[in-house]
């Protein structure tokens, strides 16, 4: 990366030069993000249509899961209905009464080519009023949904296993409202995340939430599946900046819960039971959401670092001495960049080789006080030897150029085949002692190696070090059941015994429900089932029987379950 | 405030000098906060002494609620029973089999000497484990309980209303661990808010949480309440710093939920129901939050401010200009600020009188950077002529002093009497609108006036205008129904045009249960109800009436709602 600034040789002056900060870099509608998203959402749909047919179904590949017969099947009838209801011809892909395979597969299939439904009907509802009505005729009708927004998710959850009918939001994408005093945004859940920032930053603010797909992802399911992302350190949870919520319940009843008060104390935070619930009791349909102002300056760096004990040392550094204006922290180890070099052919920013990199933003009000506090910083752990070197973006080419080698990790791996990838949360001091483990468990069974008689091709680690969250990644040269079962459910235990999260943001989908165990006691389990039972709505029959008063009476409860079944919990 | 400098005068320099900062103002233990907290207690405690026949009971002041007969009296037997589980004396206050009326008085009534119960029995278990036989036996016999911390609320929530039993968590005060690194801080509900911060503050570390009550309130207590507060505006709501909660459910039933990952998308978040639910479905035990750097340059500024327009505007460039180092944004009117001075006898700090008053707060990691922003910041809205006047704390002491005034308010309106509160959030451009709507009514009505004739002394206003969260305080020299009437419904009529909230920090307790419906609508609060329902444990009785094969059956859903009962919803 010619013309970045190198920080060993700087170091050696007696006062860093300023390198020149863009008013707001961070406003550019084509950034690394952006980038990666649209390229790794091609990659999906070029894919898709080559390759439909190497995609395995995940009714095959998860033979164990059957189609509940409770689910009815559905009729020409049904189709009427929905064709009558939503009125535009866009609105309804049908499969049932026509042959429609093909406008179907980008909904029934993910973009890491992991999983593979069978639906056979994909509604695009336009108002809330008539996910309701969507909603509630499926219910009555006991025909099993999917909630789908821009289907860039990780573990199956936006897709269908056998022929749940796929309600998609991309035709619910208003904005309806912002307000700059308060920041508070109030959108559509069909609004692309991209679109939602590049609108708050016409208007000098900023979506508190970031993430490699926002070129495609739609808002409300950054909501239902509690995104984490690139900003959390900075920002927080969606739990902290989601202010209110609309949501259709399985039976039609709309949830109005779209506050834009910062407080208000009023009975039950309903709302939080629909973050990160997956579509599993309602479909939100719009999202209020409080939005920070724009940083004014933006600053990147990139170091090498020889152990991840003084990648631990860099953080604590940046977190004491950055404080306010950090605004990520990520880590990278050696082999993911070199997957990014053999991926992009592009010259990697550091002269030497280290096992680990690290990047970090800060965001703040002021440049020449950010830059002023990131260069006693930079001293300080290269004086220290912390840092063993690194590069600071001196422009926004530089600064998108840098952040690339972050973000195109997941499509370098894509490259490869198939990739097994782990979404943790591990305590920081054994955070990166998964890789480790994992590498050297699949070498020792033999499954590493360079050439194709080696179904594993790399064991990756990177992640958000700020928020104790990270991506292991296993690269195969193809989806090898061998190799999963030699990870699953060793992975999981692994991180039990530290008292992790098996799914830090990428949640649980169908990937996952079976380990919920592992990072939740039964007691919590069983509570959340009845939680899922109280809005799946649950009938109760009294069966009679009567023999001249010898008479029984059962009491049958009957749960609909209709959301997002065979999967979550 | 002699010393304290004039910004008006500072304004004709050319360069305005930098007032020394301390490095740490804000780790005192008598913060300003605190002195206010004290004082409110000891005023409190003191006055249930003396004063203990003025307090009505809540079952006079409110005669629709009545006791509910479901709910068992305390027996002596209960009360061996729980002497023999909690095993210490002090753990039991025993009203049943011996004369204790003075010991249960404290437990019995609020600070504000609004509310007052008659419970005879107060249980203070010291683990969860003992929490949870309590409640599982209380449960059983249908005996009703009221969950207690500091006792520091606002709106009846933590004192009964009956002979509910009263289980106070104040033997359970224990942290349990703190990590640096993550800043994960995990304690016992009864830990007091002060003894939590000022243990982060010997490890540089912060409680994400500060409020008036902080010598008194427990941190269960600030969960279970969803406390506000003062530091809201920086760190956020304790929906996104609460990472973790162990909490007991009316069964018995232990919810070991205490992760300390910052991210963890395994499940519903349940936790998020106990955030806010006033001890209604359980009882909060333990809490694991995160907690960040502590601030290492303060600044506090004072001003006045001609109208409420030019407090806006002075808040719009504080969100802009400041903007990451912004830690609080007060109001006060210029009434509030007289009290204070009748009350204290302080000299104002500044000189002239102006209706509107404002208090920034800065936190930051740099205070040469914090004190730079300040500066242009005051500049700008003095050159502007949006801050008629104002003043900059010059180092610990003033930077207390000017605290004071904010904080001061609550004490000094509880010398005249009693004082009807009405903490809500308002859409920014309106909020103070309800001050001046509110005294005009009152006035209007022949309420208001200086002599002992006139039942209401004062209305002002202040608050959280960073948070749009208003605090309207009309002072009476004693409580007056015919006020109240005045006021109610009428200032939840006014609020609900406006969609703001009948309660923005403070909560519903008993004071708001019958005005939710201005804030939630029907569905809401059906689906809220039923929440309740599923915790507190719903029973099913069939009973048959079986004559000759023409048997009926009765399906009888019975719940025990042992939880707070009479309050919140």
């Amino acid at each position: 990366m010619s013309g970045a600034r190198n920080l060993s040789a700087a170091l050696r002056r007696a006062r860093l030069p300023r390198p020149r900060i863009l008013a707001r870099p961070i406003l550019s509608t084509s950034s690394p993000a952006t980038a990666t998203a649209t390229a790794l959402r091609s990659f999906s749909a070029s894919s898709l249509r080559a390759d439909t047919k190497q995609i395995k179904y995940t009714s095959d590949a998860y033979p164990n899961i059957k189609r509940d017969p409770k689910f009815a099947e559905i009729s020409a009838d049904d189709v009427k209905f929905f064709k009558e209801l939503l009125g535009s011809e866009s609105a309804v892909i049908d499969g049932v009464t026509t042959d429609a395979t093909d406008d179907l597969e980008p909904f029934n299939s993910d973009w890491m080519r992991k999983y593979r439904g069978h639906t056979r009907l994909v509604l695009k509802p336009g108002s809330t009023e008539e996910v309701s009505k969507v909603l509630k005729y499926c219910n009555d009708r006991k025909l099993a949904v999917v909630p789908q927004g821009g289907n860039t998710g990780l573990v199956g959850g936006s897709v269908p296993v056998f022929d749940e009918i796929v309600v998609n939001t991309s035709r619910m994408n208003k904005i309806r409202s912002f307000d700059a005093a308060s920041g508070v945004l109030v959108a559509d859940a069909g609004v692309i995340l991209e679109t939602a920032d590049s609108y708050l930053a016409e208007r000098e603010h900023l979506f508190p939430l970031d993430l490699g797909a926002k070129g495609s992802c739609h808002i409300g399911g950054n909501v239902s599946t509690n995104a984490g992302g690139l900003r959390l350190l900075r920002y927080g949870s969606l739990h902290g900046t989601v202010l209110g919520l609309e949501a259709v319940l399985p039976d039609g009843t709309i949830v109005e819960s779209l506050s834009t008060l910062r407080k208000n104390n009023t009975g039950y935070d309903l709302k939080q039971l629909f973050i990160g619930s997956e579509g599993t009791i309602g479909l939100v349909t719009a999202v209020s959401i409080i939005c920070p102002p724009r940083p004014k300056a933006v600053n990147v760096a990139y170091f090498g670092l020889e152990s991840f004990e003084q990648v631990q040392q860099a953080y604590l550094a940046a977190k004491g001495q950055l404080s306010e204006i950090l605004s990520a922290f990520e880590l990278m180890d050696g082999r993911s960049q070199g997957l990014v070099i053999e991926s992009t052919g592009n010259k990697h920013p550091l002269e030497g080789e280290y096992p680990f990199y690290c990047l970090i933003e800060t965001s703040g009000s002021n440049s020449e006080h950010d830059m002023a506090k990131l260069e006693t910083f930079l001293e300080n752990v290269m004086g220290e030897g912390i840092v063993a070197d690194g590069v600071l973006a001196q422009d926004e080419t530089q600064f998108q150029a840098l952040w690339r080698w972050r973000e195109g990790i997941t499509e370098a791996l894509s490259h490869l085949g198939g990739t097994y990838k782990y979404d943790v949360s591990i305590p920081l001091s054994e955070l990166y002692q998964l890789v480790e483990d994992c590498k050297a468990r699949l070498t020792e069974k033999g499954f590493v190696g360079d050439d194709d008689s080696f179904p594993v091709r790399a064991v990756v680690g990177y992640g958000h070090m700020g928020d104790s969250n990270l991506h292991l990644n296993v690269a195969v040269r193809q989806y090898n059941k061998e190799v999963e079962k030699a990870i699953e459910p060793w992975v999981y235990e692994w991180i039990q015994k530290r008292n992790g999260s098996i799914s830090a943001e990428h949640g649980m989908g169908v990937a996952k429900k079976e380990y919920i165990g592992y990072s939740q006691n039964e007691t919590m389990v069983k509570l959340m089932k009845q939680l899922k039972a109280l809005y799946d709505p649950v009938s109760i029959f009294l069966s009679l029987n009567s023999s001249r008063c010898d008479h029984h009476t059962n009491v049958i409860f009957w749960q609909n379950g209709i959301m997002n079944p065979y999967k979550y919990i």
